[in-house]
């Protein structure tokens, strides 16, 4: 397979147990290796008290990308540690999108960079993700 | 009103407006000056590709107890930057609990940090947020 | 040895090779299982342009303080990732302390925090390291 | 002035009261709007007690990356968070170099971020620093 094709079998594999990606109406609108864009509409079952949307919505977005980025190689790989930044508030309706590329691999770790914005390009959110490979593990789980 | 008194009355206010944590499944056990206890059990929708609560729900409940403990000396206040470490996964049905508590206010920024455990204590996520007061902003938004 | 011995031992051991610590002034306070008080006067030579203490001196001191902390169970401890948040300038000539406490040990992998203030409790910096056991690389190195 | 005149005439200013970076041996290599490169040659006394250069003196590089990157603009600018991960220890001797670039400007908030190589163009760590624009001071300090 080329690196494009095993990017391509990796998120096909994980979009099939990724309940909560669906569930969130989130889509993938690219991968490749290193790299992913995930967009999401904010709806209004996603909005915080303050009328804007939840932060955690717009982190586990981020985090999406981050994790079909970071298993773009064929090889399972897991969250360590991940910071994000809000910038500006993502009103009702709005699509974002998150795009997710890699900064660095150095063994079995790895950084990755994930800009939140919206479709017109406004800046929403920065998120860096540490990842660490388990190589023993399936992508996709046990099943 | 006794600084109890108004963590207590920020939080009934933000509750009525945060549609995120009731959908979530969320329970606020407790909220105090500084402080704030949310619970949430790892239902079957929250697992990631594999077989584990997806790391957004893990963050958005840590989220959500920095949110109520941050707001609770009566004065808005949002996130600018969240870190989260994941320390161990968090298996389907467990009830976890993240436990907010301010480590540092200085002028209009805040430092707090979150401790994500199981009932029984085992450590699962340890998030440490910024917050930064919003004063002219009414908590929950703009009713 | 009992934990405190060990964590004196691994602490004297360190020192004996730490040139830069020594270099600028630190003192080390205490040291106990997971936890370090390290103190740094803010010399003339450690101001950046706006004639207050660079971050990066402030850094150092929360990092080592991290360090000996870290190292106190006996097993050889790097860091992994560190963040750092500026609450309040420093000016020349006040004593800072960092104090470093262990949050979590799960695994290999750790997480500490240390709060940076002046003498009298003034807030300066919060700081947060995580950790990675290499269990097989003696403590002070290759000597 | 054109904004690349604006940048060398902050970095300039910057220089002349930065007595860190100079006692540190660092070569600011060039400066432009949002963008900065710093190089240093890891000395014997910034080793730690694992014979490998110390956390702290490869954050301080990059730190001074991301001040004159976030300095260029003309508006005094200061730090507010910063966080490091390390890839891979920086041995005795090598030349680091330390290339700061600007991710987002939002209002009064910047995202930089700051990759740490050696000259071979291996990775070291990577940093993210979190700015924050102080229009009333001036840059240089209050000289």
């Amino acid at each position: 397979m080329t690196p494009e094709e095993t990017a391509r079998a990796s998120a096909d594999r994980m979009w099939e147990f990724d309940a909560v990606s669906a569930a969130q109406g989130m889509l993938l609108m690219s991968v490749a290796p290193g790299e992913a864009r995930v967009s999401m509409r904010v709806r209004p079952d996603m909005l915080n008290a303050h009328r804007i949307c939840h932060g955690g919505h717009i982190f586990t977005l981020a985090d999406t990308a981050f994790a079909y980025a970071c298993n773009s190689h064929g090889v399972s790989t897991v969250a360590q540690h991940c910071a994000i930044t809000f910038l500006a508030p993502a009103p009702p309706h709005v699509v974002l999108v998150a795009h997710a590329r890699e900064v660095r691999l150095s063994g079995r770790s790895g950084v990755y960079d994930v800009s939140v914005s919206t479709e017109n390009g406004d800046a929403i959110a920065e998120f860096r993700g540490l990842s660490r490979a388990v190589p023993k593990a399936p992508i996709g789980g046990a099943a």
